[in-house]
């Protein structure tokens, strides 16, 4: 079998001949310029062409799939207009005499250098906006002046070494049945794109040497299965996973609009994890009925200093705006941790999971975190906006915090802001502490939300970055599962509501147990919303109870995730 | 008020005359040496002239301290005639012409760098041997040939900026009332030997400029309070913490041979916790019970490579001897976290307490890990040892660790090696997934020794090295005594027992909670079982249990850590 392995990146099921598409050579050699002058003027003439041809690939996108979607191609035409990069180019025309080829070259390498060398997977991505924009005035520059139009006339498998996102933009979705492209990740435009129009993707190192133009092709992006060799059999046994998947798509479809409710009646709410307003979009696609996390800190990350009180309040109306009264759950500030941030200038820790993170940095920098909970209090008069604390350890912590945010209140009511006074109060449950003391810390709280990721790490004390140990890291795990019910019981015998926001929520294996324990919610990533509401309009709550009194007698977490497997 | 505050090293109480003992000037200039021959008979007739004074040192303390305390010498002995000393101050004398006192400087420094810049409190601790022998060649060579003696004529309090583990040995103990000294550390020869003698001790950076030859002083090597200016209000008050302490220690010395039992019956094994064979005779001394911890690692730390099956096995088998058939709760190796060991080449990590640590990495180096199963085997039918596994997380991991134990003994079975086929096992409680399965754990283990370090550190999700968070560590947090009592509970349904070996088994506040929550076991420090007993002599378990049933409707660690200071 000539089955090879990618990295899935947007589902679906496609079957095709191979359209490969190498970059233009881009071999350039140092080479001296006649004139410098013609040389600048040369450079300036493809400059203002590249940004004609992206001014206007950015109308046709514009028109096509929307302000968003076409909003990167307004990014190029700034960066090709940019003066760094223009007076880059010029001051190494000037200063070597070369040819406006090698200058271009030499200012994208550059920062192509700087943009890959960031710790930072957005920032990383960027060096392909860059690439993009260099390669096309250097397509331009060697004559090619319709440079970079795909030439797609059939329907076909995109194979590619760098897809540059005009490339993704400018494709015709009905000729592209799937992409496969060599360097990338989830972020990247590419895999937002093809995500948002329905397009399998995979990444796969190598691909373009593995496949020749026009020869025939089977993928899944869902797995990440690449077919090299496509037979009889494999192509029947694609065609009918495709036609599973048309026809999941299509259920799930016809699942907007109803309730995540059990065949017994029993409803979970099923919530959207975030991380910017504009995602707030992506849950009401698919149907979430709330937000039921929203990632304060990428407000934080990716700039020079912290995001001021009027840029957040703005974040925060805008998101509660969208979502219409419904939920929106918005945790404070979440940083430390893995999460860094260079303007903070938290001091390198030795064990940064268990040091000066989330609740305990926003603590002990009071000003510092006042201005977020202004911000979100001012922004509770728009919408259902509920606050939420992270890393909470004692009761003093939590004491501690509704104070200050009590302070705050103050502060808005001298200077006669407006604010949802009964703005609820939430936590996160992800410290071994927080859980056994479920029961105390119910009594203070309006709802819990229980933080799978973290809360596994710390009880079962691993680092699940670190590959020497991550095996030890469970979800199944039935000490941690016994926390979680103890959180979701002391939640109801105190008449507040418990969710969960890690990523177990949306795991399907445990779905059952989390509807026998009494979940009230459950906050995943926007894609896995109607998928599990499915799941739930299958599963008996009575079920449900039974299996969880027979899973909490088994012993370990792979016992327990043996016996989910087998009652599927 | 004249007071201030140092180090407590060695407890007592100190009242006297300060006698000052600053390092003989060392100013040493760089001269050229007349011929370079003649220089280099001059440093090996000092340097020889050393090693006879450092011989009569170890003769005398040998016989009136024996060989443990006079051993520090033979080193001393080593390092005067070590090659890389000697070819060391040769060379600079013949390279540079210099005196010898400027090359015996110039090597001296050099090692000090070395020894000073490494990550490790015991070899840091080594630069004070090399400036020690340094010190006495220079002062020998400048003609100083009485070098070093200590010339106290008086009971005399003794201050000094650099006290040489040579001048602690000298010392005539009934000479000394107390020691004062401005750098060292607990584990310095000064340190352990001043405890072994009972001289009081702290560690008072600047103390020399602080007071004059002469003076009157007073401190607490207790608390650390160090009194410049002694008062006749504050020479009472000293008087009467003084005869305190005689009393405390006539009292204490009296508890020997007595139970550690509470007034209505209820006995607790006092333990100790030791890292080495001889520390045995501390614990007997102290009239321990038993050994509850006996800390591997340290036998495979400060050296090249991993200590030889033979060489644990004497270790093993000695303690085991020394404890004439009461238990000795071996655990097996915990490196990794913050201990590191240069030759297992851990890989560095960015979180190393939820790391490869521990059980960890034995089970992941099962070749390495069964030569000390096969050790303490072995020296199981020497005495009562007990094996211990540390950092269990999962059930699958304590029957991993189980299963190769059998292995071991099916070796040595087949090798006709004696061993105790019967050898209980037990498990280190301290992680949250364990403390919350400890009612599965306990069908499968012999013992529980709750380690509240660690246990505390991840339930509260804190490093407690770390200074920014080290406040929300708490030996007085209600989840930790909710998961101690889950795991004492447990054990005594299932029929074994459990103890703690943490620091917070000593925590003479938290002592009532342990007795009422029915602990059998407490291991602790040496010097703390005698404290200890004398404190559960007076306790009633009926109180204790009482005590816990108002403490554990509690919400905070610092309400009951408040509470407990009140019932004392």
């Amino acid at each position: 079998m000539n089955t090879i392995k990618g990295v899935p990146i947007s589902s679906g099921i496609a079957i095709g001949k191979v359209y490969l598409k190498k970059a233009v050579s881009e071999e350039i050699t140092f080479t001296k310029a006649e004139s410098k002058d013609e040389e600048k003027k040369r450079f300036q003439a493809s400059r203002e062409l590249a940004v004609k041809q992206v001014e206007e690939i950015y109308q046709e996108m514009l028109h096509s799939k929307g302000e968003q979607e076409a909003s990167i191609f307004l990014a190029h035409i700034e960066m090709l207009n940019d003066t760094e990069f223009v007076k880059g180019v010029e001051s190494v025309l000037e200063e070597s005499g070369c040819t406006s080829e090698w200058a271009v070259k030499t200012v994208r390498d550059n920062f192509v250098k700087i943009f890959e060398a960031m710790d930072d997977e957005y920032m990383r991505e960027r060096a392909m906006d860059i690439k993009d924009i260099s390669g096309r005035v250097i397509r331009i520059l060697k004559g090619d002046v319709n440079a970079g139009s795909l030439k797609l006339t059939e329907p076909s498998i995109m194979i590619s070494d760098d897809l540059a996102p005009s490339d993704t933009a400018q494709m015709k979705p009905e000729l592209v049945l799937g992409i496969i492209n060599e360097t990338g990740g989830p972020t990247s435009h590419a895999a937002i794109i093809a995500r948002m129009l329905g397009i399998p993707f995979c990444i796969c190192p190598r691909i373009t040497s593995l496949v020749n133009n026009g020869q025939l092709l089977a993928f899944d992006g869902e797995e990440g299965n690449i077919e090299l060799e496509v037979t009889e059999e494999i192509l029947e046994d694609y065609r009918e996973k495709q036609e599973t998947f048309r026809q999941k798509k299509l259920r799930l479809e016809k699942l907007k609009g109803t309730k995540s409710i059990t065949k017994d009646g029993y409803e979970v709410l099923l919530a959207g994890n975030i991380g910017a307003p504009e995602d707030a979009d992506k849950v009401q696609q698919q149907d979430g009925q709330s937000i039921g996390l929203f990632r304060t800190e990428f407000l934080y990350m990716n700039r020079e200093d912290s995001p001021t009180e009027e840029e957040q309040f703005a974040a925060y109306k805008e998101t509660a705006e969208k979502m219409q009264g419904r939920p929106v759950v918005i945790r404070t500030l979440d940083i430390g941790g893995d999460k860094e941030v260079d303007y903070l200038r938290i001091p390198k820790e030795e064990n940064p999971f268990l040091g000066y993170r989330a609740i305990r940095l926003c603590l002990d920098r009071v000003p510092f975190w006042k201005v977020q909970l202004r911000a979100l209090l001012r922004a509770s008069e728009f919408g259902n906006i509920h606050i939420m604390f992270p890393m909470i350890v004692s009761i003093e912590e939590l004491v501690q915090a509704k104070q200050i945010l009590e302070e705050v209140k103050g502060e808005l009511r001298r200077e006669g802001a407006a604010f949802n006074e009964s703005v609820p109060v939430g936590m996160m449950m992800e410290t071994p502490a927080a859980a056994l003391m479920a029961d105390v810390f119910a009594k203070e709280v309006d709802f819990f939300s229980i933080g799978t990721n973290d809360l596994i790490q710390y009880t079962m004390a691993v680092d699940r970055m670190n590959g020497k140990v991550a095996h030890l890291y469970s979800q199944y795990d039935p000490a941690v599962l016994r926390l979680v019910k103890k959180i979701v019981d002391s939640a109801h015998e105190n008449g507040i509501w418990a969710g969960i926001c890690g990523e177990a929520a949306a795991d399907k294996a445990l779905l059952p147990i989390w509807v026998g324990l009494g979940l009230d919610e459950l906050s995943m990533s926007p894609v896995s919303i109607l998928p599990i509401r499915e799941q739930i309009q299958g599963l008996s709550k009575a079920d449900c109870e039974n299996l969880v009194k027979k899973i909490f007698l088994l012993r370990t977490g792979n016992e327990i995730e043996e016996a989910l497997k087998h009652c599927r």
